[in-house]
């Protein structure tokens, strides 16, 4: 591989760095200022909201729990700074926590009504940035 | 805009966010295992080495100066996490900074030979995650 195809990759990574940082901030900025929300905190919720009624994520009898790694892969956090999301997502009321009835080593998330929502309030601020900052 | 669209804008910017953190914490493995340095370290780095010889970035008498508020807009740290990161580097002997001379209220900083030096040993490690991380 040449170097200038090499600086040309080095390009590329720049511009997707930039991209990512700077939906990510705008991003932060509306949720932030209109709903209280971080944009990780809104991704946490959109996959917990997306787990309700998915009956494949089951613990116990009750649909919608996502274990904590599984959602740790999803808003790519690590295990600490997901721990410390949660517990104030969990503080505010927006999800719950338990340990699952099957396996007690296993922690899992759940979003509550007020979660849903607020998640479902702050979705069209999150959409309205995205058609704002990718091209379709 | 439809509700569908706005879903895969929406799956659109989660495939971003994956594909940003993926590439951004294997460059920091190699280049922390291989060179002792982070992502963002190899950034600025980057950032200073190209601007040894560029005259159009010159302080006083010197080229190869760069200003902290440019420095920052190009690897997206906040103004406090540039500065702990620079103190850290010029602590190391790679990076340097000054008032610059015409404009006393304004900081810059400048890549050292020890950081020129450094800079290119790593290049090639950043490179190849590059290589094996984005399709060409």
């Amino acid at each position: 591989m040449s170097e200038r195809t090499d600086d040309v990759l080095a390009e590329r990574w720049h511009d997707l760095m930039g991209r990512y940082h700077r939906i990510s901030c705008t991003l932060d900025r509306a949720l932030q200022a209109e709903h209280g929300l971080s944009a990780s905190d809104f991704e946490v919720l959109q996959l917990l909201f997306g787990a309700v009624g998915d009956t494949g994520r089951r613990c116990g009898s009750d649909a919608g729990w996502v274990q904590m790694h599984e959602l740790g892969q999803h808003v790519h956090l690590t295990q600490s700074a997901l721990s410390r999301q949660v517990t104030r997502l969990e503080k505010a009321g927006l999800v719950e926590r338990a340990t699952c009835v099957d396996d007690r080593r296993s922690v899992q998330t759940r979003i509550t009504q007020i979660g849903a929502s607020r998640f479902v309030q702050a979705r069209p601020t999150q959409r309205a940035v995205l058609r704002e900052s990718l091209s379709v």
